[in-house]
């Protein structure tokens, strides 16, 4: 595979900066595209800056790239509901045109960056494979799931040949903790400023934290994929609730938590937790980060990130 | 529940002229919103002139209305795939600004027309229920079932109260052969004026066909249903290829066809049958009307209107 030259869309952010680091660590000719410059450490990588929407030409972006990663989000789930309609009416048509555009430049392959932890909505307490419902509560999700369906369109009219992964609450280096993305990132920082952390509701909502480590994996696993399965769960399987990541995280931190409890929100499911069966029987995946592993490196990040800045 | 007051949009086509003909003659207060003027049939009931995209206010529409029965299409299923983008980036914001609206009027029901025969996508021969996967294989599809995912999240957030009915192939009177969204009016003017007939492929796509007296029932019978289901199948269950509905068509009208063989479409699915079953569990509903009784009845309005016209 080490020749068929990737693009990553959304490259600045916390997966695609990791993607990045992966596939040039495997020498793997690559190309970044995100709104702003590239973080510092991909700067000796190709880099466009631009966005889906304003990108002079979609085509030329993405001419003689055979893979393309699409790991572009749009907003964060529970603001989505604050406007709902804006999400669908922006960015998913902007995603269509990318679409045409990959199958008039003869992408091989287009993976997309879905949400296990929306698209589902409301599931029960064990964890759910990918036939399950999917009934999103938020715009968000609700846009993640328009995408996934028009990939399946595209497949059946035109062939585009194209791999979703419904991603859980991924966590690890390069998470942003400002961005309020990752709750483990913002605990970890928190925790080691001193500062406050806010709990929504009793923080007993659970969720599926999987390794950045284990993300990347997945998506290198799914290039070259030839099984039957078009989209797949990337998760641990282990469901924890807020309270139980705070312990953890105070623990490995050494640090005791100063909680601030703020009212629940509507946004958010009760529990989330995937089975990822399918992706292991079909690639061979599986996690390989612990648990108190990768919260270690991740508040190792974070520590080093506070120094430098 | 005379009393509630209804709203139906779309009053002009096909299905919304017969549910405000069926509404008017039960006494039920209606108002009716079309693009154009009202039908002749329905001069004498309340009528609101514009689109969902340019009315000056939604919330004027729908002030005062108990339920909203939302009949307004958005295009056919194979000229969506034209330009895909194009349907979600129009028709779903104006939906969900309806929903918008809808929420802040106090709307009691909200009912949605979808579409049992392009939000399932590729099924296999027998019939399916609400749970089958959903895998739309026209812009079209997908635009309904977004809308679907839109009335589930306000259903969740603001609990606006809504049923979604995925109709199967609906003909009968008042079904504007000329709009290419029938294939029996389509076939009974062309019989009655001795024109040729295209003919998609072999004439083996097998399709439910459901009339429309019993279209409107389902509609009726689901204003005020209390059951636990939001998504209803409406179809009669049974499966006819476009060769024997041409054959049956033939026989009723004691006509001989003349057919044009046309390269089948990448937007139809091969075959598509609804199990309803659902519907006649929580309602009671059945479809009453006859095959033979439903080709003659609209075979005897395209008839009546040829000879107006």
């Amino acid at each position: 595979m080490s020749e068929l030259r990737c693009l990553v869309l959304g490259a600045g952010g916390f997966i695609g900066t990791n993607l990045c680091l992966a596939l040039r660590a495997r020498d793997v000719p690559v190309t970044g595209f995100g709104r702003g410059d590239a973080p510092a450490v991909l700067a000796d990588i190709d880099w466009v800056r631009g966005t889906l929407e304003q990108v002079p030409s979609l085509d030329t972006l993405i001419a003689g790239h055979d893979i393309v990663f699409d790991l572009i989000g749009a907003g964060l789930p529970n603001s989505s509901n604050d406007n709902p309609a804006q999400l669908v009416a922006d960015a998913v048509p902007a995603k269509v045109r990318l679409l045409e555009a990959c199958r008039r430049q003869g992408v091989r392959r287009f993976l997309f960056a879905s949400s296990g932890g929306t698209v589902y909505g409301v599931t029960g307490t064990r964890a759910v494979n990918e036939d399950a419902p999917t009934e999103p509560i938020s715009a968000y999700g609700i846009g993640k799931l328009v995408v996934e369906k028009y990939l399946s369109l595209y497949a059946h009219l035109h062939g585009l040949d194209s791999r979703v992964l419904r991603i859980a609450n991924a966590f690890g280096p390069h998470q942003n903790p400002d961005r309020g993305q990752g709750l483990i990132a913002a605990i970890m920082q928190r925790l080691l400023d001193g500062a406050p952390i806010e709990i929504w509701g009793a923080g007993d909502v659970v969720r599926d934290y999987i390794h950045i480590d284990d993300v990347v994996a997945a998506m290198l696993a799914l290039r070259d994929h030839e099984g039957p399965g078009r989209i797949f769960n990337v998760g641990s399987g282990i469901g924890r609730s807020v309270a139980e990541v705070l312990d953890d995280a105070a623990r490995i931190t050494s640090r005791a938590p100063r909680l601030v409890r703020r009212p629940a929100r509507a946004a958010d499911v009760p529990v989330n937790i995937l089975d990822s069966a399918r992706l292991t029987r079909e690639t061979g995946w599986r996690p390989h980060t612990g648990w108190d592993d990768g919260l270690r490196d991740t508040a190792a990040w974070i520590a080093a990130r506070q120094e430098a800045g």
